[in-house]
């Protein structure tokens, strides 16, 4: 029995609130079914990865390209992230503004550049080059994310407030993120993020977002960025598949190491490279679905796994 | 006996041309011993390594702050990263324009911010809140930048051409960095740069620039810093070392590593927990100086290591 292909889809993870929970789980089911159909047709790990990470940018509930949250300055800036297990290519987006998808982007970066990353004015300079359609920022935002922004800009570390403080229970924080497994046996990762309400301008939060090598599997991290980058997150999981953890210990441990290090929480999938799956938060929720053998599988709480045919 | 300070520096891993030859080799003694008396004065690593990086960026021989090449619009955008090895604290700034100390700025971030990295506008938005002083393109550009500028406009990927043709032997991309081990037995590293001549707007090359653990040590990397992402240069050469392996083979087998992974060229510095110290470059020069013990070692061809008393 073959156990390719796979893909693994998050929705982020923090404390999503309920008015979002059925929102996040139909995102990440959407996102699953269509990644999971480019695999069926012969498309290629990244290709998938695009596919979902498309879906879930353009769904309101989460924030990345549509419903991305808004920075101290009222603005939208959006980082992505990708990246092919086969020969380490990636590319990437940070403090993009005015594009709907800024995972398309990430992907033109590294298809047609030799860089790994553009930020800032500079990736919008090139969204212009290849012709990608500019958006409005109203375009982008919804009215959720408006009246979380002027719920936020009262704290003054937003950060560590939206991370530490359970009874804070706003939207805000929602990376998104997918990691898939083809018919040839090659991983890819995809990350795209809006950041969190009221950051700072500029801010980038985890700058590398996953990682993906096919002599280990693939990894898409979601949280805590700053802690994340500290860490080195993503890394840490493939490092414990290589070191002969199975994706689901790889992931849990890391995990743990971070919190156990810099107190930071979040949350991870992970397919190794022969199709295991793995997902693991230390958040309150994290909404998360895959696909494997034409099973989808999905949930948001701890300990939640419902499933379902494709 | 202590093998406590230590202090490791880079002025960059590329094709050295000899009329740079000298000045970075007296640019990388001056930082080694600004950093030296600092840690000798009972300063952290990290003050030592943002003060030894001060030196580099201030010195017209290499390209980080003034010395910084020119993007393909004609322009300076520099990146500057640091990170202290006891709680994973890190600081970094990219695609900042006008100032003139990019690594004190990165040390504001970690300082100052709940964020471990600010982009673009961000940063300068950020640099002028605290009250960091301006300063003109001019400034920052010496003659021989704008010259390599107009010759590198001919090239349409320069990226790869400076990196893989030796025949093109022109300054650009002398990334400078300092790793140290303080007299309390932290571990610090420093890298700042101002990227590759006629880079795209926006580019960031190595977007973590090195790692920082006291449980293992610090390393601080150079060369094509799209090749380093890729591979997580700085974080495999800490894992080498958790894995039993000295410094020195930590360094060279990542390096190795990449080179035959993604056909990447670069180079490296490392300080152990212990103390101990790894250099390596597959690159065909790199500006290297260490001092321990009361004693300075240096060179810049592959092989060479002279020495002299502090």
């Amino acid at each position: 029995m073959s156990r390719r292909p796979v893909i693994v889809i998050h929705g982020g993870a923090w404390a999503i609130p309920d008015k979002l929970a059925t929102g996040s789980i139909d995102g990440v089911k959407a996102a699953a079914t269509t990644g999971y159909r480019v695999l069926q047709d012969g498309g290629t790990a990244v290709d998938a990865v695009e596919a979902a990470i498309v879906v879930l940018e353009n769904h309101p509930a989460f924030d990345a390209g549509y419903g991305s949250v808004l920075n101290a300055n009222g603005e939208v800036e959006m980082d992505a992230v990708l990246m092919t297990g086969h020969n380490l290519q990636c590319g990437g987006v940070a403090c993009v503004q005015n594009i709907k998808n800024p995972i398309k982007l990430a992907r033109a970066v590294m298809d047609k550049t030799d860089h790994t990353l553009l930020v800032g004015l500079g990736s919008n300079q090139f969204a212009e080059e290849i012709g990608m359609e500019k958006v409005s920022t109203d375009d982008l935002v919804t009215e959720d994310a408006k009246a979380e922004w002027k719920e936020f800009m009262k704290f003054k570390t937003t950060v560590n407030v939206l991370f530490r403080n359970r009874d804070v229970k706003l939207s805000g924080c929602d990376t998104v993120g997918a990691v898939a497994l083809d018919n040839a046996g090659n991983v890819a990762f995809g990350t795209s993020t809006g950041g969190i309400t009221a950051k700072r301008p500029g801010r980038v939060g985890d700058r590398s977002g996953g990682y993906a090598d096919n002599t280990s599997g693939a990894v898409s991290t979601t949280g805590h960025g700053e802690s994340i980058v500290k860490v080195c997150l993503a890394r840490q999981i493939t490092f414990n598949m290589e070191q002969g953890l199975s994706a689901q210990e790889a992931t849990e441990k890391a995990l743990q190491s971070m919190a156990n290090r810099v107190q930071g929480s979040g949350g991870a999938v992970t397919v190794s490279k022969d199709g295991d799956i793995g997902k693991h938060f230390t958040t309150e929720r994290m909404a998360w679905s895959w696909i494997k053998d034409g099973q989808l599988h999905y949930g948001l709480n701890p300990g939640e796994d419902f499933s379902q045919a494709v």
